[in-house]
């Protein structure tokens, strides 16, 4: 591996979800936001909203929805938006119809737009010695989430994000191999869940520090328990939750 | 701002799409997989995987697909695939059924998981003195793209990356203030097309390289033009491809 200040801090990345009691200051904020904003947009559509929640009725309700104590706990709480509706305000302002924006296909390109920039703002973050928990719960009743954030049509929180100043140091996370994830033409077809046999020893002995400093199942182990077991949950509303925000219309 | 070495090459980012004559080093390559493999991933469910695409005649291939001559020239190519797979096959040889794999919720945290790891490749592409150009348009007819890369089920290629070599030097493409993107508390509801204005004449003065140097239309001109015209194309192929990979079954 290559070792600049970038790659070491990418491949040290640890979720942190205890923060210090501490706010971030205008200019690390600034920072944050510029970093999310030079990120790469599909055709230049700059198709996602961040926005910063700090009302205290707003964040209790987040995290409620999510179900996580730390969620609007400390430190400053996020909620990356795919925007199309800047797109559509724009287009109808100065006459035009709203063309592609309730396509499925445009709907993908503001959800990459924002996911990219999510990205940066972790990166940026942590290279300012804070850290982050991108917060996928925030979706655990999406309808909700949106009553909450009061959005308009044509907008979808796709995920939060919390930073702070960490109050907690965990072990860096062991990965798939690489021979797992990234291949030479040719997609594996023929995996072998054994191949993995190794990196399940490995999981197990990564300590969780949510889980009471217990250490975790084996990756196999996850993949075939309670996480992806078939049941119907409140985030399978998600896909509804699109068709009332008048995006991806189009999908049969 | 805070400028720190990352927080200035995320805040400088340009796209690349000129590589010099010259591949990646087995070290380069590492490094760029650690940065996506260390990546957040929801759920530790690690639900993407890394195309790297050297065989010639899928590289013109993609070329074709895309229409853009840069892609699959000079430097490398990859195609990023939402990969549930994996764990499908996990499930499977270990004994059990699919679960919640078929799910749009599934789907949509793969996605998340992929593009997370793509923009951290991007940045440690970057870090190392590279430059890197991610590809929508490698998805300009998905069906063909699936077919090329010959995919099996519940896998999904989202979007292409090119790293290289720069041959280029853009400028620095200006993005929305801030104040347009970033809210607190409130997504505001009383957006005004006239606040673009300022923005509309620094986006004028931006010379785009791809455009034979000429200068490019204002933002809003670039919204309320073909970009978004109403019209249905190969990439409304999109949501179908999605059904034939199995993924997302519970869309209505």
């Amino acid at each position: 591996m290559i070792h600049t200040t970038t790659t070491d801090l990418i491949a040290n990345h640890r979720t942190i979800r205890s923060f210090k009691d501490q706010t971030l200051s205008p200019e690390q904020l600034e920072t944050l936001y510029t970093a999310a904003s030079h990120t790469s947009t599909s055709m230049f559509l700059q198709q996602f909203s961040i926005l910063h929640v700090t009302d205290l009725a707003k964040r209790a309700a987040i995290r409620a929805i999510s179900g996580q104590q730390y969620i609007g706990a400390n430190g400053d709480l996020f909620v990356y938006i795919v925007d199309l509706h800047r797109n559509q305000q724009i287009r109808q302002q100065l006459g035009f119809d709203d063309g592609r924006l309730h396509t499925f296909d445009v709907f993908m390109q503001g959800v990459e737009d924002t996911v990219l920039a999510l990205q940066n703002t972790v990166t940026a973050a942590e290279s300012m010695g804070l850290g982050a928990v991108i917060l996928g719960s925030v979706n655990d009743d999406p309808e909700q989430l949106v009553k909450v954030l009061n959005l308009p049509a044509l907008t979808f929180p796709i995920l939060g994000l919390q930073v702070g100043v960490p109050n907690q140091e965990p072990q860096l996370k062991p990965r798939l191999p690489i021979n797992q994830i990234a291949f030479e033409n040719e997609y594996p077809r023929d995996f072998d869940v054994r191949s993995l046999a190794d990196y399940d020893k490995i999981v197990q002995t990564y300590y969780d520090l949510r889980n009471a400093n217990r250490r975790i199942d084996s990756f196999t182990k996850q993949i075939t328990g309670s996480k992806l077991t078939k049941q119907t949950i409140e985030r399978d509303k998600l896909a509804g939750l699109l068709k009332h925000q008048g995006l991806a219309l189009d999908w049969q």
